[in-house]
């Protein structure tokens, strides 16, 4: 496990022990699921005692939440400073999913544990985890829905539409592996392409 | 718990017995994972006793396995038989698409454990599915790959291209419902539409 992996992926969360403590978590989840972690298998992973776990968050639920809840603020971060930093919708699109895909191939592992863990939240903490998730969807949204009014896009359904968007970013983070051919930045330049099509857009935007 | 949709689901699978045994897996591997689901936790859902799990399933990763396998042969035989059914590339690519779609959507528990309970297979049991899933990989790659000669489809890279597509059909099963808006066939006719502009198809086709 290296420690300096997870300063890169949780730069704002302090102490390094909680840090160490999100990386054994997301290690364990991916790869045994939830459910069958305990919170001894997570501590053992990040070299610490059971107690030493309890210092920092009060169960394995809140563990996951704070997991989950940064996985989706990164990934909302990216969405919202993709969709600023373009002019028109088509633009926009594209930076969207270059980021939002490549995110999830870079991350792959938090990103599983982000995507496919979000039953074993408690309602509390789904609220707020589905609340960010509502916000990523609305951004995609409101860009298709603006691209449509404005000519650039040509789609059926908005709504099944935005989901599809998603759907190419999200999935990467089942299959995308260390071993991948491909980079997450190039896989996201040819994922952008092919989402603008799928938009009816004019690729050269 | 539905006898009936053992039934549909597995119409292959002899005696009853097996097949609910194999639905109560379904249910309690979607819900909970794999690795936390024992196999007195599936007899019980059953309606069984452990004794009598082991009677058709020497294991629960034989039980898995059943499951899985089944599950990658129903979606090979529709993709096989859509594209057999049609005459041109990106005719075949609509129809593999509708179909996977489809399946996915109104499969969603079964295509839930068969796409994300992967890993958990023993090894030998994995490269048996690994096998069946590299076929339909396959198919939507050499349909992809002749489109692309014969002048239909228009794409950077086959193999990305051909993910893609499929990862549309899989990420299906992460959020479907059954109170999801639209039902299986419907979301599976626009999908075909998305996929095919994805390809870069006159879909007029």
């Amino acid at each position: 496990m290296s420690m300096s992996l997870a300063a890169e992926l949780w730069p704002d969360v302090q102490p390094e022990t909680a840090r160490r403590l999100m990386l054994a978590g997301v290690e364990s989840f991916a790869q045994r699921g939830y459910h069958a972690t305990t919170t001894r298998d997570i501590a053992t992973n990040a070299g610490m005692s059971p107690a030493a776990l309890y210092v920092h968050f009060p169960s394995k639920a809140a563990l996951l939440f704070a997991i989950s809840r940064s996985g989706h603020q990164q990934a909302l971060a990216l969405v919202e400073q993709a969709a600023a930093s373009a002019e028109s919708p088509p633009a926009a699109m594209r930076a969207i999913v270059e980021q939002f895909v490549a995110w999830h191939a870079r991350r792959h592992l938090v990103a599983r544990v982000v995507q496919y863990e979000l039953g074993a939240l408690p309602e509390e903490e789904y609220a707020v985890v589905a609340g960010l998730r509502r916000d990523i969807e609305r951004i995609v949204r409101d860009l298709l829905a603006a691209g449509v009014e404005s000519g650039h896009f040509h789609v059926g359904d908005v709504g099944t539409a935005a989901r599809a968007v998603l759907s190419l970013g999200i999935d990467v983070a089942r299959w995308y592996s260390d071993r991948s051919r491909q980079s997450p930045a190039a896989l996201g330049r040819e994922y952008g392409e092919l989402a603008l099509r799928m938009l009816g857009a004019d690729t050269t935007a």
